[in-house]
């Protein structure tokens, strides 16, 4: 590969001189940044790059911030759940928490905007019930023995949550804790805006304004060991404040209760399903936001800068795939990438001129340390995301830390040396095509388009057992040659389906915002489904998809699958479908090498599931249960997987499953791979064609170009080999 | 063992008596018994033994009953579900059904008994929204697209489920279909009466008049290849008629609908909370078959012959452990044996004089075959039984089916000639009792006493994925040193928890009767389990204890349990507590040989169970999962279990886990065995105990007596050792 330079941004710090320019070359970077606790000096800022400041809005000011402690970020917190054994019961509601980050707000009467719970009745008690004491930060409840009470309580946040981790991790000592405030008071936000201004004025090195990020930090709590006790990145939880209360019922002509955020203590994790309540108050946030952040945008351009936006942080109310995300109006978004998920969630991106990677590992020392070597997760985390710039490439790359700590391991500087060139080349070939598509797919839930590429995501795509069976899907989906989009359940009641679509995914755990739960009790979302899918639609079900018990079903759309879940009630019928189709076109790939015998992998998998209809085709049944299943529909068809976690062999399960569901197995061997290990990628308008090898071993593979022509190629480990359409028998 | 004879009922038939006189001598048999099929001849009735006569109220009366056909029994059956596709939908309602078993019943209006049931939206279709052709079975309704529908019908059964099953078993041929009737009816009413009046007169022979059984058959439906397709042995499917439906009505003041007994297709499995609805109509067909079978009773007793009643067959209404059972004045019970629950099921019954366990293998050709031995699975179930002997004996064991088959197999002869010479030494040594029991225990679910030893049974106790590792913890305590008592919500909510009990027991799936569902919504209930747990109760949950999504608890009682299960609600919750302890009193005795490395074994087991509470003891934690845990609650404890199939192991598990769910750790080593292979039985009122070995190995062990005493005892395979309290160190 000829070496490039550009499109790759290189974190710096002061004191760094001479290295930086020599990684510089070697990454063929065009950009310098720093980081959260590191500074750019005058000789890195004269190099020939452009410079991204950090830039925090709401914290990093704790002059401002200390006088105008009434002005911190709020949120409601709940007590730990207490039992009463008496008709009276102390709660300690602070208990638990981390007093260095949060202290209860005891300036606005807690009789009017706290709320004491029984948790056995789920009914409010009444404010005459109870009594505060705020020496001991104690409430008194006249209780009723043996239920269960908490108190749902404003608290201010004294310490931004991020530089709190990143203080901890890197042992910064007394460095000062940052102080969030909250730009919706009056003060903040005329000094957010005129501490922008005299900043422009200061920094006219600065070329890119990497706001990190606006207002509201992600819901991020800590326990009284100073631990991490409840992450959200999705989390409106440090919005809230008595000012945003009052302006949201002013508007919308009723009151939000504490519980409304509370929510029963799961505080409206992007698992549950979204009550109409909390939609209104996101999208009353969203709004907000989008407002005051396009102020401070119009600043940064009006000196004469970019404005860059780090999608994480402080960026709850910006979601990016929101409807006010483009009144913003940024030049560019980066992010974090763990893998294809979260590289799609960047590249994504409407509405602004470029967006930026930030891969892994973070050059910090949980994985700089002497013994450990970053290259294989490096590697393991390229060849992931790669399969998903074929899709939709970031316009850039770049990293994050301290450069000094990563400088020290040489084999990874020359990794990330050939991943940058690689990078390049692939830019430089399909930046503004339209890779080819054989396929739409629809990944429904409860959040629909909102939450884009962003589904099962616990604290920013970290693996949990709960997830990485249905995270392996999108994962999958991620890299895979088939045009993807998202859908609500409230988009298909409101505007039915859209006809382009081939498979509607629903996938997730019963009663989950993903799964859908009582959503599916809507005659009207099940009849839309039902004739679509009847009309030709594919439908694939992962897990427990449209699961809630009700009308003799917990699969609400088993007619459709095929298949359904035991729960017990139906023991009693007999059970006869239990025949499997080894020869069944979506499993024809498997080469019987996975976790089970069969090749077959369901990670975390489901039990109880039973075919429910003769014509159910299984297409894997062991210990007594389907784990995955076809199902005829009128001209359309149903798909049942149990869990899909992320391989190889399941991208192909999954690709075979898509194409079966849409009634096209015929178009599959189209800009396509024989052997599952690799993937092509074609770009008509290009005249391009790519075949990746997606794993770290030689393969060979036979690939099908789209007239039925096949050619052979070997590629090396990791290879990336590229063909042109025109005479594809010799590739470049 | 001295030879002895007696308690013993052997099945014999006609020209086989030389066999019978052998096979009595050698198993002591002083009763004689016909089977469905066969028939006892003079010379056999002759011999010195009482003669069960195996009588048929309500069916095996064709004459009668082809003149009555408007009589037959019937049920509500419910369509297969359909979807529309347009504004018409045919339902071809007897599709998959038998017609040889069940036919529709045109003659009372299907406009006002049938229902149609939009399955979509949950409501009923009116009856002028649809329209019958009873030519083709079919009902036309005016639908909405992609809506499903059922249609809930009345049919008449015109051939007895039982006798069909019996039939193609045995390959009867030719033999006529026996016509069930109604003895609601007055003529059916009148014959059952008359004809037993004269079959009383006609058989002078007869001791013992044996019921197979009264009125009702369990529901038992057949599919269109006369395979079974619906089996509940405690469903009341069967006991439906207009007549029925119109008394009731007229005695509760409403009118019950089709969907009351069809239930969305579950048939009010007892998997399934009850309805106040279904409460009523079982009280009123108990009340019903009470009254009169009290009247055939009656009629058995003048005419100087006991009346016994197989719990089985046509049993619906006649609950043993119901209200009105003791009216029946039956002199015996027998029933099918098939481990120690269902030994405890008869051996418990109240309101006899004598019980009869009629044990497994039934002499018929599925077990008795060419090439297969019948003693295996024959001293499985003794020793399983056995257990359960120990606490509470039938007064008689028996066996049925073809004696003539069973003859061909001299070793099971053989084995039987032991089994009923132990049999009897136990009887005699135990009868009218009571055993030590060191702790009480109720088993809490929506059913109580009424189904005492019945949970979580399909079909009588056959063995299934969902239900083992239930029945498990049911099977255990059936041989355990512990007073069982079953106990229903509504019992707790109406008069509290009685104060004897040391255990409350509540397992099961989520939403199943077993478990609770949204019984435990109700404030009252749980108060007063968490009040007297607090007070010193234990409280043991397995699988899904008090499980029911709602005010951000899925276990209601997490506060006592000190575990939850992970919905995806709370991912976002760190999670600390995950430290095994590795000597916690209640794993002390696993010897890590069960199937896993650690020696638990939990069945079908439970995912994402964690521990909410700091002080939760985690007794096993793997796979990131907690799958035993106990927690102090008060001056009470709860304990949770993932599983409990029945082996030895989980058994002394279970046995240690609620003696410290009890708080009576000190009080376990009393008439107690330290290898948990055998098991020790105490008799204080006779002055004996007893030591089983429950393997096919020798093994010895250590014998706790009652004052901290112990002994080293040696036992054989299988093997009984009985000793005397006043010389505990020289057994007999």
């Amino acid at each position: 590969m000829a070496k490039t330079r550009g499109r790759v941004t290189l974190p710096s710090e002061a004191g760094f001189l001479k290295e930086t320019k020599e990684i510089m070359e070697r990454w063929g970077a065009d950009a310098l940044r720093d980081s959260d606790g590191t500074k750019l000096d005058e000789e890195l800022k004269a190099l020939d790059a452009k410079i991204y400041t950090t830039y925090f809005v709401a914290r990093g000011h704790n002059e401002f911030a200390r006088n105008h402690m009434e002005e911190c970020q709020q949120l409601y917190l709940m007590s730990r759940r207490c039992t009463a054994t008496g008709d009276t019961l102390d709660i300690y509601f602070m208990e638990g928490y981390y007093r260095e980050q949060v202290i209860p707000d005891y300036t606005h009467d807690p009789g009017k905007w706290w709320e004491v719970m029984d948790r056995t009745t789920g009914r409010i008690v009444s404010a005459d019930q109870w009594e505060l004491d705020s020496e001991r930060h104690r409430v008194r409840v006249a209780s009723v023995p043996f239920h269960e009470y908490t108190v749902s309580f404003l608290v201010y946040a004294i310490w931004d949550p991020t530089q709190m981790y990143n203080h901890i991790t890197n042992n910064w000592g007394d460095r000062p804790h940052e102080i969030p405030f909250d730009v919706r008071h009056s003060r903040s936000g005329s000094f957010a805006r005129d501490y922008l201004v005299q900043w422009l004025r200061d920094n006219p090195d600065t070329d890119v304004v990497r706001f990190t990020t606006f207002f509201y930090h992600f819901t991020l709590v800590f326990n009284d060991q100073a631990k991490e006790k409840f992450v959200d990145w999705f989390g409106y939880g440090a919005t809230v404040s008595v000012q945003a209360l009052e302006e949201f019922e002013r508007e919308y002509g009723y009151a939000l209760r504490p519980e409304d955020l509370v929510d029963n203590g799961y505080y409206n994790s992007p698992f549950r399903i979204p009550t109409d309540h909390y939609l209104d108050y996101m999208d009353f946030i969203q709004r907000f936001v989008a407002k005051k952040a396009r102020e401070l945008v119009d600043l940064v351009h009006e000196a004469g800068k970019e404005a860059m936006m780090f999608l994480g942080d402080n960026w709850i109310g910006t979601e990016p795939y929101g409807k006010y995300f483009g009144d913003i109006g940024l030049d560019a978004v980066v992010g974090s990438v763990g893998g294809g998920v979260s590289l799609r969630l960047i590249s994504e991106i409407p509405h602004v001129k470029y967006t930026e990677g930030r891969f892994l590992p973070y050059f910090f020392p949980d994985t700089f340390y002497e013994g450990n070597d970053p290259v294989p997760e490096a590697r393991k985390d390229w060849i992931t995301a790669r399969r998903a710039l074929m899709r939709k490439p970031v316009d850039r790359i770049g990293y994050g830390g301290y450069l000094s700590l990563a400088y020290q391991f040489p084999d990874f500087v020359s990794f990330i040396e050939q991943v940058t060139d690689e990078f390049r080349e692939i830019y430089r070939n399909i930046r503004g095509v339209q890779p080819y598509c054989g396929l739409k797919v629809a990944v429904l839930n409860s959040w629909g388009k909102l939450r884009s590429w962003q589904a099962y995501m616990v604290a920013h795509e970290l693996r949990y057992k709960q997830c990485y069976s249905y995270m392996g899907l999108m994962e999958s989906l991620s890299g895979m040659a088939v045009d993807v989009t998202f859908l609500s359940f409230r988009e298909i009641r409101e505007k039915g389906i859209p006809e382009d679509i081939d498979v509607i995914i629903n996938a997730g755990d019963a009663m989950t915002a993903w799964s859908g739960g009582e959503e599916w009790l809507d005659p009207v979302l099940v009849s839309r489904v039902r004739q679509w899918v009847y009309a030709g639609g594919g439908f694939l079900g992962v897990g427990e998809p449209t699961a809630c018990l009700a009308n003799g079903r917990f699969f609400q759309l088993a007619d459709v699958l095929g298949v359904e879940k035991e729960l017990g009630f139906t023991l009693s019928t007999d059970k006869y479908f239990t025949r499997e189709e080894p020869e069944h076109f979506i499993r024809a790939d498997l080469t019987g090498e996975g976790s089970s015998q069969s090749g077959f992998s369901f990670g975390e998998s489901m039990k109880n599931i039973y075919a429910c209809a003769a014509d159910t085709e299984i297409i894997e049944y062991s210990d007594g249960e389907v784990h995955a299943a076809a199902h005829p529909y009128g001209k359309g068809c149903g798909v049942y997987f149990a869990g899909l976690p992320y391989s190889l062999a399941n991208t192909r399960l999954l690709l075979r499953a898509l194409y079966y569901a849409a009634g096209k197995q015929e178009m599959l061997a189209r800009w396509y791979s024989e052997n599952p290990a690799c993937e092509v990628h074609a770009y008509p308008e290009a005249g391009k064609y790519a075949v990746l090898n997606n794993t770290s071993q030689p393969q060979e593979t036979t690939v099908f170009m789209s007239e039925g022509r096949c050619q052979i190629h070997s590629l090396p480990a990791g290879g990336i080999l590229w063909g042109s359409m025109e005479k594809c028998e010799s590739p470049e």
